[in-house]
């Protein structure tokens, strides 16, 4: 079906990607995490039994549908997990879905979000929000904080000892309103650190593991260049 | 003088950096470029001998004064190693430093772009070019190439064989018109692979080569992240 994608699938997989290209456009969500997500989704699937690959497949092409919808909602009401799941709905019943996979299929979508009311109950459900995180953390999770750090303004570099002299202060950091003011080595102790332990299955757990130690070497490393120490 | 910088210096260091600060502002050329180039700068003068440190501290501190009005320039007609010497030359006679000292830091801040007519001679401006360089490689470089191509609206990765197909290919990406359209991996084939054999200091070459093989560790991780591979 696409260059990106490593499998080949069928053809409704290329109506609902054309259904997502339309609507996905900034640059952090574009249609490049979207196969990213389906290539760890792959990774993942294969160390679990009995997954659906329907409902896996549908959901990971599906589940960010509404996110430029939310981030141009200047009424902060949207949550695309919320949204994306009815506009899943619309679109797979237009392509013949039974009425039971599209259920499965919005389950993943709706609970796949952190902040979410649903948390993930079947499988695809949970392979879906831990490929999606993995997609925040690694090289990746490196690349995509500081793309977007450079579109909010902020540094690429803060010394954490100014920020870690009280456990309130972190706090303060991981409240929605202050993200992105602060470099991603801060966004790393703040929040990417604690990814691994929210995830759901064991290989996406041991995926994460090894990510955050890169990301940590990482900053280290960063730190030392920073100060001409190497 | 100031927390990023290791050493404690001249008060007349910070009446030019007084200068400098008041002159820069946008996010990849920023002041701490200035911290992290002196901090370099002071790590290769170690190795070498004979080098006047009031030259080089107040050349690096002063090398990208005419950054931001190059940038800004719409003309294109600004060349900010030029105008900076001169900006420089005004200032430090301000500061009561002596002609002769004056001619050497301005030799460093003319010769410090690869695109220079005028080559470094001194090993003042030997040092203030390599430590320059140095900052856009390693982890200092992957971190500061996706800032830039965040706010060019490039893509994150895209395939090197897409690219590599000929050689034509890769010169035409490396002309200034077509930079920074492509992702950081690729502009690491054109440029950044480059850097080491451009330096003059036996450290810094030494440094160069040690961030080009971590850069290019780096995207190869990045690679398979974005296949989904591990």
């Amino acid at each position: 079906m696409n260059k990106e994608m490593n499998l080949s699938v069928d053809k409704k997989y290329e109506k609902i990607l054309a259904s997502v290209k339309e609507e996905l456009s900034c640059s952090a969500h574009d249609i490049d995490h979207i196969f990213r997500v389906y290539n760890l989704g792959m990774l993942i699937a294969k160390s679990e039994k009995q997954v659906d690959m329907d409902v896996l497949i549908s959901a990971i092409l599906l589940h960010d549908i509404a996110r430029v919808k939310e981030d141009r909602d200047i009424t902060g009401s949207i949550d695309h997990a919320v949204l994306g799941s009815e506009m899943a709905d619309s679109i797979l019943s237009g392509l013949g879905y039974e009425k039971d996979t599209i259920e499965e299929i919005k389950h993943c979508i709706i609970s796949h979000r952190y902040r979410s009311n649903s948390k993930p109950r079947t499988i695809e459900a949970k392979i879906l929000f831990d490929a999606d995180k993995l997609d925040g953390i690694g090289a990746i999770g490196i690349v995509r904080s500081f793309m977007m750090s450079a579109q909010y303004g902020s540094k690429l570099y803060e010394d954490i000892s100014q920020h870690k002299q009280t456990e309130v202060n972190l706090t303060e950091l991981s409240e929605p309103k202050n993200r992105l003011k602060h470099p991603p080595n801060i966004e790393f102790e703040v929040k990417f650190k604690k990814i691994p332990e929210s995830l759901y299955t064991k290989k996406a757990k041991a995926i994460a593991e090894e990510r955050k130690k890169y990301m940590e070497s990482f900053f280290e490393r960063l730190r030392e260049e920073v100060k001409g120490l190497r």
